[in-house]
């Protein structure tokens, strides 16, 4: 139901993604230019508004312009923003406590009408919360690794594919020019998509991704005929690969010092070395793929979830999430929006294309 | 209904398109790798059936080895090429033949048990007509302007967009720094799909689409008040671009010399210049949007369409062309594929999106 | 002889040149942190500084942060700023006044130090003239076309040259596939050095540069062979190109309206139509050359430029403009700076390579 | 002294890097299309004329077509090419052999008049002791490094500084918005060009190459202050930076195997991690460095590289290698050519630059 709206906020949960500030751009001028809104951003994920002295920035079509090449958040990012449980130290003891109702009436002091709440799955079960106490929020989805059910692809995640697709195109010359097998370290700990992605645009011969538990020794058999036959090969893990029984034929012993030092990469790495006897090279691509300005497919959609939030605002969908579905912006219950998270199915038919043009899942 | 495959070819219809050797690729790696099929291309689109001496190019795993990357087509494209109306010179005419019959006769002397055929509306047309004569086919659809209502996506379009995006880009800083007006024409003669994208995406003022005339003084007086604002404007053109009513106020009369001398852009901007006073420059990208090496996002759909049409012929689904619906592939009969085009819906979601942030449609 | 500062100012001249914006983060990053001057930049060239309310932006390590990517200036530029001869109305007639002492009032009541003057040739005489009046001056050469004599290269070329050889890849492929002649026009009024280092990077078969008039027939032959051999062909003509004899075939007679519609490209793109029968499409890359984020290349040239002027202020080297000769940078009289351009040499080296591998400069 | 040529051979001798193949096009068409003579490419370095069977890659202007923008090398690499000191097991023993005299034995029966060889300083070693047995050799600099002082500037040097360039942009605005410390490893074992270049272009606070031992206490204390003030820094580490007396705080006991897990990168990251307690996250970019296509910088020069050793060979200037110096491509005798390596001078232009400006060279 539409209630009257003269002021919002906007509060960016969890981590940096490409296209983050042009959904904030987007609110900004569809609030101010079409509706005629005051808009603020909360600082900090939601702790702009924990304590009674509120870190707000005001935001208007000034201070938004560039933000569509913009990367990174300009509102800051946090992981510790959840106001239902902070962390705190009472008597040398860490405690949880609620701090819901400050933030509530922080909120309803600053005349805040309603909020705008762009996260990953963490922040929308927060901001289920605030809306059952009865602040009227809508949601924009965020997260790089593309894994919510509820929407067909979040932002960020086409900048992600890109970065590490260029990544692999290099590769693939200097891996063919020195006869190579070059292991390259994407991000997804939990979902690989980033890694399929990524592995098929830049023709990768193997890729390795959490949702399918590897065998290195059909990852060694393939990379042996294709050392034969071609001389080179590329193999793109995802950060969360796992291999299959969990156990790593060598390296596993060196013990939890190694995990730091670097990543699933060098262990693969270390492991086709020695199975196949080819000089093997590693790239941990790291952060550098969620940093920079967006790729016009993650500003369009950015853009349209930014003005699609607005407008939920102005029709009172409060409680809500937009989503995308096929090329229509769309929109779900928090509960929906939460509630699945959306895996690389083993037997989708991504993961059957990628295999019946030859590239090894590891199995 | 699946028949037994020992051999299939490929052809390409229409203009270039990154991402068409993507196609080619996948088709050919599933094809051998995982159906154990003869795959050959067919040269310059159907041409290289049309006589006896056919013009077939072999491809297997080796040569379509960088095909990922590579822009252009390796087949070669024409437009001529519609066998059921070839232009021929007899005693000094031009009449119109019907040579499918030979084209059906030299498919089966090549003994191709079924035929891959990618291209746009006209190209399916004619796939049809010879599926309806016997000849096993399955579609891909190709169109860089993204217009074909029966896929959500077509290849090559994202890569448009993209180049579109970073010339949209560069222009805003100098236009910033000159205060100037800067007009870019992009393509889309029928539909405005990669200036709506592109517009949005780099975030232009004016976006002008053939399927929205403009009304010149509405962009004038915009043009207006952003200069007085921010001193600089970015103005999109479609090349199918109109104006309301159909005339052009001062340039009209100079004769259709200077059509080919320039587009619709040079028109817009001497337009805009007349009524505001503001220094205007032109850019034609022109061909530079369909060239050179497709996005990671191009790369994998073309990928999976052409898993999904050597899928096709091993089920035996000739007659349909493979489309993308949300995240799936999925196809439809050639039928349905050419039936309607899909236009830039002028109270659709993405014009609306466009116009709260304040774009100008020329409306 | 050095003097003693504390407070200096910027002043940028002419067009935008990608790298601008990097020089004035070097000069103030050097000038605040190494010798704890003040800085502040003067709005519109010399304009700033022309009236009694003079307009200065205060300039420091954080206004500058993300200069070094950033195209464009933050200054805004000028090419109406020479206080030696303004030009006012006066009783309805334009005459022509000398205002340079109110600018050496102002820069003395301000109590400005020294000046760092970026820009041209043009911007360069009007420096040696404030410095003859007893300004403390030091110069930062700024011309895209890097055609300074006192220089081996100037910041901004770089990136223009990458960005033309961008789009020549993408012709390229295109121009392949579908058997045209793609022509491309580029920056380069009267020198063509841009035309020759994205030619040559980019591998056109024609480069067309106002030092060598073109003989169309010449261009037309080679084409014709190069259709027959290749079947496509990249021409590229800077826009100060041209022809010997001054003489167009067809295009003169349409008068100076065909001039502003758009450019010699459109030209020789008609010409070479009519005589080689070949389908030719045009580009016109226009002022995406001189925007966006600077190359690497660029960016450091810039930094440097700006250390060694604040370097130059610092040891009293007024009169004298930074320069880079080989790879170590330099300095030279205001005098030395302006004295001669620098052309392309239809007889050096880099003419006699191009010619070598086969490229066509119209001759 | 001009000899009478009618075939020359190309051999290309260690590491892959952008522009390897334009200087190949360049030569076979400098050779082809203005000398008139045969071109062959030697398989493998030198390894295609230590056989009786030799492997000769018959090189033209169509076999050629495309290699400005292709990374990699088609004539392959390696890098135990050298024929005076050939490594054999004869008897369950490794000896060395010289194999020499076949190697001209095998140049000569192939009727080779002289040879292109491309290579760094032990490519060039190996060519002037083959040119002192009679070879008519010329030489082309080959180093990613660009760690040769006989000459300016060598090709693939700036391609490598554009990728580690745009792997900093991208890293800036996600450490701004985490707060975080980002350690980038970037190529150069023995000097620092790619670094300080890299470093300075992508706005690095901190950059440490081999030629300035470092401090890790003045590093951390300097990104101390920086998180302090700014939120965020970034640190660029050549894989051959070392610590000040050389013991590192805390990794060192982890043994060696510490040291192919991952590299400097790593220990650099960990320390300031133990030193400041800021969140540090490491990239290892890799070969990423080193693969792609060239930027157009690299193009051209490579090309001019190309053509002038054709020219040196057409006049007879054999035992030379062509250089850059300024804007003028020359040349110098293999002796001047290998004699010296360049490095970064702690005391030069480019370091004094980068510390005015603010950055820590860690000391």
């Amino acid at each position: 139901m539409p209630i009257e709206i003269k002021k919002i906020a906007i509060s960016t949960g969890g981590g940096d993604c490409p296209g983050l500030n042009a959904v904030i751009r987007a609110v900004v001028r569809t609030a101010t230019l079409k509706y005629g809104w005051e808009v603020v951003g909360i600082k900090d994920g939601l702790q702009g508004v924990m304590d009674t002295t509120t870190k707000l920035i005001p935001l208007n079509r000034h201070n938004v312009a560039g933000f569509l090449q913009k990367g990174g958040t300009v509102l800051g990012t946090t992981n510790r923003g959840n106001p239902f449980e902070i962390q705190k130290e009472v008597d040398g003891k860490i405690v949880t406590e609620d701090i819901s109702d400050d933030v509530v009436e922080n909120i309803r002091r600053e005349r805040i009408d309603a909020v705008v709440g762009i996260g990953g799955d963490g922040t929308m079960l927060i901001m289920n919360q605030l809306y059952q106490k009865g602040i009227p929020i809508v949601g924009v989805p965020k997260t790089i690794d593309n894994d919510l059910l509820s929407t067909d692809v979040t932002f960020g995640f086409d900048t992600a594919v890109a970065i590490a697709t260029d990544a692999l195109d290099r590769l693939q010359t200097t891996a063919a020019s020195h006869h190579r097998v070059m292991v390259v370290e994407l991000m997804g700990r939990y979902a690989g998509w980033i890694a399929m992605h990524s592995g098929i645009a830049g023709g990768a011969e193997v890729i390795l991704i959490p949702e399918i538990p590897y065998d290195i020794n059909k990852v060694a058999e393939l990379i042996n005929q294709r050392m034969k036959r071609e001389g080179f090969a590329i193999v793109v893990v995802a950060e969360g690969a796992k291999p299959l029984g969990g156990s790593h034929s060598t390296l596993e012993k060196a013990g939890s010092s190694v995990e730091r030092l670097g990543g699933i990469g060098y262990k693969v790495a270390a492991e086709i070395e020695e199975l196949t006897g080819a000089e093997v090279r590693t790239t941990v691509l790291g952060h550098v793929q969620r940093g920079g300005s967006p790729t016009a497919y993650d500003r369009v959609l950015s853009t349209r979830f930014g003005v699609a939030a607005a407008d939920l605002i102005h029709e009172g969908g409060f409680g809500r999430m937009v989503t995308l579905r096929g090329t229509e912006i769309n929109d779900v219950t928090f509960e929906d929006a939460i509630e699945n998270l959306k895996f690389v199915d083993p037997e989708g038919q991504l993961v059957r294309a990628a295999e019946e043009i030859g590239v090894c899942l590891g199995r």
